[in-house]
């Protein structure tokens, strides 16, 4: 009672208990920074098709300068726990409070909205853990200008824009030769991608649940599944969102993002539905192992249930006879009190019934089929 | 019998169970006053970009002076338990009989209702409980005109104002310089930023159901799920409406809202949204909370059995060896009566072969795992 | 066998089991009356803002002459048991046989249909029942015309229009000073309002289910579970038409109509999504009582469970060494046969033995947590 | 093994296991004939307002001279089983190879298809069985031209039309003055009426059900509750695209249907909504149902392992009693080894305290409520 | 332990588990070749009204001369295991990178894209295995040209072409007459009529599992329950989308398909949305019998504690009157000692007190239906 026990290894990084709400009645546009919140790191990148520079600045006014060259600038900040560079940086990129409330705050959720010289898209990222099942998530919001990509993520480890940076380096496919609406996209759609390695995760561990509930169920099997079942509905509030998100952008065509790139945000979406199929999949496999596993555990008891009637129907009604014989009726008072007893085959005869009553039992038990299960028992 | 007990720890105040219905075939427009309605206080706050005025009033009559300014008012009445102040404050905002019965009946649906001049909204306010889970519901109605905004709530205690007061009063933010319409908004972000920490806390409640359910399930367990289930419903029941009050507001476009607060009610919307989802989530961890507290009382009988039939299967067979040589069979009148009891090892054989047996069926237990889990049991 | 028992007590009146289909290929508006209906009686209101008639009439056409006049009449025709009666009415407010085959016909879905001189609404009237739980349910069809309204119910007893008679004959509100629209919408309000009381009584008996499944839940219990969730089921059918035909009636906007009471039908519909709502909350709570109830049967095996294997793992050893010294060896024949028999404290020993065991053994199931719960039983 | 024996009664005809489906890469508008199919019967019905005649043809070229006519003609088709007639009769009706095949093919989903100058309708028809539950499903394709009415039957045995031809010969309603339309509102809406009696059935046999389920549940209860949904699910396969095709024919307004005929087919709709909300009530119930089962198998259980509980807890502990005192220390060797044996009352104080603790131990049982359960096992 | 052993015998191929994802950041248009896939065969196929080519291609430039001819060119790319020829493969048909990636990517979900001079058409195709439940599935590209259709499938062996390529050769039916469009929906024709002889298996399989469930559910009926679900499940993703492709195509009316083929697409949307009734419709089956499997379990482990229950009932008792009589107390100390142990009739009439009580139980345990159903077990 002391000491409060944790059973359920926790998987959930502290963005995903949505505990940064709005306290009710504070302003809106309020900046809260989290105590425990990484301070933010800046990586900028700014490229053009025959130049490239990538380097990490120390304020958010080093980037001023990259901005409004005819250039893609993508300033990258990675972390949120320094007020002050925040809202500096909120005044190098012009951005209003309740954008930057938004950007700040954890819990958002996905969405997208246009500001006609701007466009802010809320996304959340997922990265997988590395050795266990479960994964990392933190909020990425994407600011796009005409000339500059603004990305800000929750915390500098786990990203999975490194295919990007690398890309845009080597100059591998068109991204060079490209806006900051293609940036952007890429970016988009490395995160909507960042979810299928995930989710391959849950499919293998849901293989080895399947195993395991009609193998062994065992009380660890059933936390296994409950807790994927609430992993895969995080990972569906996170998707749902920037589905919508995703498609209110091609919908409402935006200014800034080109035809060419409607054509790729719309392979982004047909990806988005994808990742949505397989976790609405998933989960129903998940419910479906559940009552697979009530079942299995009411087999289980069906087994033992089984033993104990077996045991206990042979040897009762055979007890019961060498207690009639265990009985000291005086034999010598009358020729009826167990004349059993002094008979010459008696003792022999009373084995005899025992044995033949005992293995009628069984022979009728072992036509029933109640041997053969309870030796599957024993396989397991 | 007699005494009729409660288990169950009520959460619900009274507004919970929709019980000052209309009673079929009254007059609408009816007020029906609940004997136990605390009487109403009316807190009057008049303010502009310079002066700002706070005081308890009354009568609504005394209210009459400050409406007609361009300064903005709010009069903020809480409790319901006078006819005559409530009648009196209808002629004073000339409010027909059918906007003061919404307003009067404390279990109506939230709602938005568009009279031109004056805008209804009736929402629900939830404020969590100090020192144990659940919340406090009550009902506030908002009228907003011109110059001011009324708000009436069921009751004094309990209300999620303070900040907005607060920030009216030392003017911070953009408040002091916006009209009716900013303070409504900021009235109804305080009512959906409420539900917030009462989420939070039911979310805290869950995770410690989860490990309560799979180490330990008592009947206490099932009734805090049961109890966890029907406050979040209750939860639902408010917020749904709310979101699609609220969403009329920003499509309708009334007159009274100007094009910025437009922006400040989709975040509100957004917020609503991200509480309904909230909702949901919990709603389906704890409905598969049930499954698996179904499958954990399933685990425990199996513990049982398991024990159980673990014992009866060893000692019984024993017990019935015991019994052949506690028979009286007549050693004297035959060889072939119980000669093991003449033996000279006979007694040693016996427990030896006894020792073998409980032994021998102890192995093949403790090979099947079953000692293992009986052994679980204890950890607990 | 012979006798076939109703353990279910029956709720439903006749009108429930929809079983007044139309046979396959009879005419279309055939009027079939049922044996068992009560014969109609005809009650006449006929007021306007001055004068107020309330009389029975016994035939049809001592209508007539009010049907004309500037006065609003209501003609409340009750029971359908007469065939000649219904017919000639029929012609007397020159219904169309479909119409009239829709107003007999007692298992119509509740709708409104516009024949542009005059409106038809079917609904569906609920009535709690005096001493127990459930209701009456009746179809009330609504003719609305010029002058007139005519609204027939299926049965003279139960209904819930006392309240609207009164309101005209008091002049009560503005009753007096409306015409038939705002007649016809008073009448539906008390339909609407009448699902009120109906439900406060389900949600008490919600309530009482709780606490006798957890506590203590027996076979009546899931009876009553059962019973709860088909009576909601029906309320559910009986309410989701009427809410449809209701927003029909606002949406459609009939002549018939005048804008005032447009706003009225609002608050009409209001009430019909607000007692939605609540059959909804209510399904869903007593759906979740029967995973209560299952669970709790299973909580309570458990604890039986519990108390035989703590009696049998307790006595069955302790009975197995009193078996071994009941045997029978031969102590002369050897000194290794049951020495103990002669032992000086044998007797004293082999029971302390057995004590040590006894409460070796109950201490184990005491650390365990087992006995604590088999008194909890006992608490019940 | 070698004779399979089926436990379920099979309710569904061959058109139910939809096993006549196209094979893969087959010509559409291919016909396929079963083997075992009904040779087809030709019913020519031809009437106008005047004149009416009713007879068997034997072959569709037959029916010629009556197409052209001034009158109505029907044209009754039943019986699927000979490719000849099947393809003379696409002929002489100058139907399309893919119409003839959706005529043929007997598991099409109900539709409607408008050709400009005739329309098809393919319907579902039910006929409850005599005396068992459950039904008998076959397809109506319904063509519609000017002049006729073609209907085409699965097979000649049960349908419900013959309500429709009886009202044709008789004269009665409207049906000898109207058009083909009305000819094809009757036979749809005579479709339509025919689900009822079915579900009236389904309707008593869920009352019957509800009974046995809480009074005896057994295996059989179990197999009629899964056979009663799976004809449930049957139902709503057929109505739900049913009630569809009936709406796009009320909404596509085709020229073959006459103002009048639309106000009759909006009835039919009316009831073919009806029907599927019975289906779904029905199919509610059902579901709770085998809820319901599983809690009384519980239950069931609960009071079997009570009985055991009962009679094991009172008799293993007398049982232990009388082993003590069965125990063979030798009383000689010590005054303290079973001095009781050779007390005076020894034995009726020892019988006495075993009947002390057995009617306590009762007792207990008694108050717990153990024993009224038991007994009310017996009245089942 | 060391040897993971697989108990479910698996279905899927590797395309069901959509292991081949973009692979978050890499350039979009990225063609990724599976290690193992077979490598791609090119079977053209030519013809118009009167010729008939039908030939083994090694590259696909073989394909050029007859791409730009007016016959209709038909090329059938099988397996994907080849870069350098499918990238050639994708500068013969001018496919640009974003199409080829979708036509390589092995699990992307089906789908139609329009780019005006060609239609993409991405579908899923099943084949039953030959003597297995289950089904084969690949995925199937469709790109339609003026002259040309490209097909791609995943691998070469099963699929449901060959009565496509018949018609064409023998010149069944119009296909011939046709041009592109028609054969496109020829090829997806066969795709979805594919489904239905994979469904009719599992209907049976559903009819078998249901007599198992019923009679004998074992550990593997719940496998292969748990199975059909997840094959179910696998069936629905691949049907819905297919469905919604077909209906897209459709409604948006290409130029390359002409008016007739838009009516026969309309009879493969209505095999399609059949598919998927059957498929909802076995899905809720399945589930059904998930409940009457655990049902069932509850009735089986009610039979076994039926039979101990009546064994323990019946025994238990008698062997505690065979223990009283065990007992040593002295006889000759006091005649109240166990005075029977001495009576003439002493022995017999114990004998005949415990098979009276023995008896008794019996027939109590009969009247209560108990001895019925435990001889029912046996026939199973």
């Amino acid at each position: 009672m002391l000491k409060k026990l944790r059973h359920f290894p926790k998987v959930s990084t502290k963005s995903h208990r949505d505990e940064f709400y709005h306290y009710p009645g504070t302003v809106p546009g309020t900046i809260i920074i989290d105590a425990d919140a990484p301070p933010p790191t800046i990586l900028l990148i700014d490229y053009n098709q025959t130049d490239f520079i990538r380097r990490q600045v120390a304020t958010p006014e080093e980037c001023i300068p990259y901005l409004d060259q005819e250039s893609v600038s993508w300033v990258d900040v990675q972390g949120l726990g320094n007020q002050d560079i925040l809202e500096r940086m909120g005044r190098v990129f012009e951005l209003s409070p309740l954008v930057l409330e938004d950007v700040v705050n954890v819990s958002e959720r996905p969405k997208v909205e246009d500001y006609e010289d701007r466009l802010l898209f809320i996304a959340r990222m997922v990265v997988p853990k590395e050795r266990t099942y479960g994964f990392y998530s933190e909020q990425v919001s994407l600011i796009l200008g005409k000339q500059y990509l603004l990305t800000v993520q929750e915390e500098p480890e786990h990203d999975c824009f490194e295919g990007v940076r690398l890309r845009i380096e080597k100059g591998k496919g068109i991204i060079r030769r490209q806006g900051t609406d293609y940036l952007a996209y890429a970016v988009l759609d490395a995160i909507i991608d960042g979810f299928f390695p995930v989710l391959e995760r849950y499919g293998e561990q849901l293989e080895d649940l399947e195993e395991e509930v009609i193998a062994k169920p065992t009380r660890k099997t059933l936390q296994k599944i409950y807790q994927l079942r609430r992993e895969l509905l995080q990972l569906r509030r996170a998707i749902w969102p920037q589905r919508d998100a995703i498609n209110a952008l091609i919908r409402d065509r935006s200014e800034l993002i080109s035809e060419d790139v409607q054509i790729y945000l719309r392979d982004c979406y047909d990806h988005a539905v994808q990742v949505m199929d397989m976790v609405e999949t998933y989960r129903e496999l998940a419910s479906g192992l559940m009552d697979v596993y009530l079942s299995a555990v009411g087999n289980k008891m069906n087994e033992v249930m089984k033993l104990l009637t077996v045991v206990s129907s042979i040897f009762i009604p055979l007890t019961f006879i060498a207690g009639i014989y265990g009985m000291n009726f005086n034999t010598e008072k009358s020729p009826y009190n167990m004349p059993e007893l002094n008979w010459y085959w008696g003792y022999p005869l009373c084995l005899a019934v025992m044995g033949f009553i005992g293995l009628g039992l069984l022979f009728l038990f072992w036509r029933r089929g109640w041997l053969e299960n309870s030796t599957a028992i024993k396989r397991d």
